[in-house]
């Protein structure tokens, strides 16, 4: 087995030499920032809570981890520059597929242009990536607390794919389209850089849409009406899970966005010429929460969140999502 | 049990509010640094890797998590700023260990005016801190690949201490100087900053003496000549361990530095001036590798390195430091 300086060395060729005054092998990274403020996060992936290595590939495992953190740069409008990344594993983690976890994490890395500058190998007893992702902000950030009374409320791309990909996985099904949402998530870095143009807050959509408009609404004071009518998803989500499944969501990693209304036409048609699914579900006012409207237009309660450190109890057949596969994919 | 949003609220409340654009609570913290150039670093802490429950009280744990990462900004000579914490722990995980840890850690970040900015909190098998923070440089940075031919070497503090606490906490000792040291290691973050004046070169010592100089000579290119009889001990380490054990040590947290052999005198008087021990252990000169000098002048091969993914082998006694404990303190 190699030792901890060969699986350093291993990890790092797969990533390009990064452009900083100190990369990866100091005692710290050194940055230059160009500009004023930057943004950064932390977010982790743990063994059978965010993927089992039965069902997710080291590529899979190496992306994801990197996703997810590129998911909050991209909520907060700025431009994804570095990370750091803190590796746990056990003693006998075989060099090839930490040479697939580099690759999955370094395809994705050179896609958004962010780069690797430094990093922690230690061992545990199970398999963790945690990353810490810095980006720049060549405008004020998009924070959850902006939204106002009269925005429209937008969401990217199509909501609850992860989570059918998760039932798939579950029963067996290793491929499909749901299968590669939830095994590979794609940031919206590029429609969060469009969106500083024009929104007012945003954030990401990690826990499901039920819960993280909840923490939008709360951040900003207001209250969300959402039209179920509105919810994009494929053909397959409104089959298998219908609205509600895909309200509750988990692992999106789609954009809400609020959206002055004297912006909404200009910033669809930004989008629509950059080739950026968005879709107006409804929009704010004054309150607080966030509630449903049919076809019929009757309001309903939304269904209820999700939470990391509670199990789902029997009477809220909603709570999934993140930490799900703990229950849905362990034996 | 208290769900997720409750653990962030408890843990938040034991730090001062960040005074940063936008702070914990959003997708992203956003940072304004004043000056140019930002150091990065990320470190864990792992249950029964670096520490054990049973061991360590919550806060020891918090304090160590954040500990031996301003240690790595120590050794760069930069001011600390800010932290992201990501937390993983069981889910019966109790909330007034984690009040503990939170204490721990916000009371070193106080004494060291490091911001926590935001984290990420997650399900696990067993405890896990991972943190990343970044300082400010107002000169530039002391890599580990500055040290020329002729620089003298200098050490803070003393060795070996925090190798004799585990072996007390090992054998059922949970009170003294070196548990102390074990326990709750103090970055040398007032000395980066001056030696940043002085030094050539710098990193900290974590993974042992006999490993790290190896580290700094090959990054230098250049060799160290030590004089054991000038290694820094307290007189329990050099009863219990002698100069080799020292050597070996781990998790030390002490900084090596580099220092022209003209500057010598003025960096000893300023550490003087303000209370910081340092010590002259040696000098740099063409070579590569480093050697030990008894009192004889014989000279003689050091001892060998630690790592982290290696168990230790039988005919390397001296093979001890960071993952040690799990070796040392698991039942």
């Amino acid at each position: 087995m190699p030792g901890e300086f060969d699986f350093i060395r291993r990890f790092l060729s797969h990533f390009p030499r990064a452009r900083v005054p100190v990369g990866p092998g100091d005692d710290c990274a050194v940055l230059a920032p160009q500009r004023g403020a930057l943004c950064v996060t932390t977010d982790a992936v743990v063994e059978d809570v965010h993927f089992t290595r039965a069902a997710f590939s080291p590529e899979d495992i190496g992306h994801k981890a990197l996703a997810v953190n590129l998911s909050d740069l991209a909520s907060m409008g700025c431009t994804p520059r570095w990370f750091v990344c803190a590796m746990a594993m056990p003693k006998d983690f075989p060099a090839r597929e930490l040479s697939g976890l580099a690759r999955g994490m370094a395809a994705l890395a050179r896609e958004h242009r962010i780069a690797l500058v430094g990093g922690n190998f230690t061992s545990a007893r199970e398999l963790s990536i945690t990353i810490a992702a810095t980006g720049e902000l060549s405008r004020p950030p998009l924070t959850r607390a902006g939204a106002r009374p009269g925005d429209l409320l937008y969401v990217s791309g199509t909501l609850g794919d992860a989570r059918l990909g998760l039932q798939h996985l579950r029963s067996g099904v290793k491929r499909g389209a749901a299968v590669r949402r939830q095994r590979r998530p794609e940031p919206r870095v590029a429609l969060g850089r469009l969106a500083s143009r024009f929104a007012s807050a945003a954030m990401d959509v990690s826990d499901g849409l039920a819960q993280d408009l909840g923490h939008l609404c709360s951040a900003s004071r207001v209250q969300a009406t959402v039209e179920l009518e509105r919810l994009p998803m494929t053909p397959a989500v409104r089959k298998a899970l219908g609205p509600e499944g895909a309200l509750a969501g988990g692992e999106d990693y789609e954009l809400l966005m609020a959206v002055p209304q004297g912006r909404g036409q200009a910033f669809e048609r930004a989008c629509a010429r950059a080739g950026l699914r968005v879709t107006r579900i409804g929009h704010f006012s004054e309150g607080s929460g966030w509630v449903c409207r049919d076809m019929t237009g009757r309001v309903l309660p939304p269904p209820a969140g999700f939470d990391h450190f509670r199990a789902p109890s029997a009477g809220l057949t909603l709570r999934n999502s993140k930490a799900k596969p703990v229950t849905l994919l362990l034996p």
